[in-house]
């Protein structure tokens, strides 16, 4: 069973808020929102907007005045994969079983969309009707961080910059931590300042995402093995083939499944002081090491 | 005399804020930085954080407090240079007598520095330490919507869908007062939000910023057809070279300036409502439409 599906009511209205924030106006520049449109409902397991969502349930927040967070935080996830596929950086044809954007537009295209989702998310955050000044500042700042470069970006310059040379477990940490970990505890974060959490919940959900963000990547690393065994019956992955060092390529497969459970665990060790109902943040930690794609 | 000479307390002001703004860390990510740093402290005319600056004085409000705002449009201005340069949009490999940011590291660095900077420019006015949280809601949101799908993104998606087509008068004027009357205008209302400026005041100020922008755009023209004739000693501009429509292609030059002169008369008369010393703003005007560069 899928994210979604599992998260069914989350999705639902995930979807239906995201289908409604981008019109294609009659504007002579409406080719911008069609190509946003393109990627934004381009599907995607939408895992930081349900992080959001799952966060505030956890505190007993308002789901309704959750989802421009939610919102805000999967337009900057689909901006950094449409950056991400450019050919200056991964140079990918497909995503999401679809040609990427620059192929269906233009690079021009694509660079520009990927802006504008970029700059649409603060605004979305600054303008949204139910939350307070201080609220809405503190989730403008906590996005930009986990997006800027100490966090998001920082980790793409890395991974960049690494492709092709062997690194260390240790870079190999940092690149993950910052290139998907930051995003994600920025969604919890974000989630837990719509809930008006405290300090101490803040700082525990925190660890949970940072633990978390690490699971999905290793995760990430034997699932690309693991959909090469059986595409191709070997285990030689795209990974490999581009030279990248993942946990597998490190540790081995086994290590690495055992790696990303431990992680999982650690990451619903931190709910334990967490003072809500965390199940569903639990369910979506064993969700994602049980993840098959 | 150039803009940042004649307003040289303000250039002092905003190149010292700027300078201080990125560090190169001793991340493994530095490159980010340095190449961030290549491009924001690169020269340039620095002339949309003068406008917040000089809004901020007009209506009494303080310039210290308006440095955030000041910063945050010309690194969205930067980024945006940057994104621009880029071989697949306007291709140019210089910028401001030095090589662009692609040329000096590569694509992807600048792909992702522009990405950087605008997360950082909410980042910044997100945390100011002198601003009211209204206020940098407010701010948040006229430089997202500045900067955002229909403002500069929607001028240059029509820019560069316009490339090698003839356009008429009414679409020059939308992909200019997009591209690059939109954050002209959010700078002018970032400083009267910063300076707590009435309703009115910021009506005037940003009729006073759309004719300005538009203004600044028809020089622009006029300055390519100029620095070619001083260059080659034929009025063939880059932008004729590059099949592209300008103002001086469209009324050819001697009525193009009589339309900057008038955009400059009108902008300075939206002035005469504010309720302030606008002496500065009208100079500004003035300077715009002498400018030589």
């Amino acid at each position: 069973m899928s994210l979604n599906e599992h998260f069914q009511e989350y999705s639902t209205l995930i979807e239906h808020h995201l289908e409604n924030l981008i019109h294609v106006s009659n504007m002579p520049y409406r080719q911008l929102f069609s190509a946003a449109r393109y990627s934004v409902l381009g599907g995607g397991k939408r895992l930081r907007p349900i992080l959001v969502l799952a966060t505030v349930q956890a505190l007993g927040g308002s789901i309704q005045h959750a989802l421009s967070a939610a919102s805000a935080v999967e337009l900057v996830h689909t901006y950094s994969l449409i950056h991400d596929d450019l050919p200056c950086m991964d140079d990918d044809d497909f995503r999401r079983n679809k040609p990427s954007l620059h192929k269906a537009f233009s690079e021009a295209h694509a660079v520009l969309t990927g802006d504008y989702l970029l700059s649409y998310a603060f605004e979305l955050l600054a303008n949204d009707p139910h939350l307070q000044p201080e609220q809405k500042v503190k989730l403008v700042s906590l996005l930009a961080k986990g997006c800027g470069g100490n966090g998001m970006i920082g980790g793409q310059i890395m991974d960049i910059e690494a492709e092709g040379i062997a690194v260390d477990q240790a870079t190999l940490e940092c690149i993950h931590h910052h290139k998907t970990g930051a995003l994600i505890t920025a969604s919890i974060a974000m989630g837990a300042t719509v809930a008006n959490g405290s300090e101490a919940d803040m700082k525990a959900l925190c660890s949970y995402g940072n633990d978390l963000g690490l699971a999905f990547q290793v995760m990430d690393d034997i699932i690309d093995v693991r959909s090469s065994l059986q595409k191709h019956g070997k285990a030689v992955s795209s990974d490999v083939i581009n030279n990248k060092t993942t946990y597998v390529t490190l540790f081995g497969r086994e290590k690495a499944e055992s790696i990303a459970h431990q992680l999982g665990d650690s990451a619903k060790n931190h709910l334990k002081s967490v003072q809500g109902d965390t199940a569903r943040l639990s369910e979506l930690a064993d969700l994602i090491i049980g993840r098959k794609s």
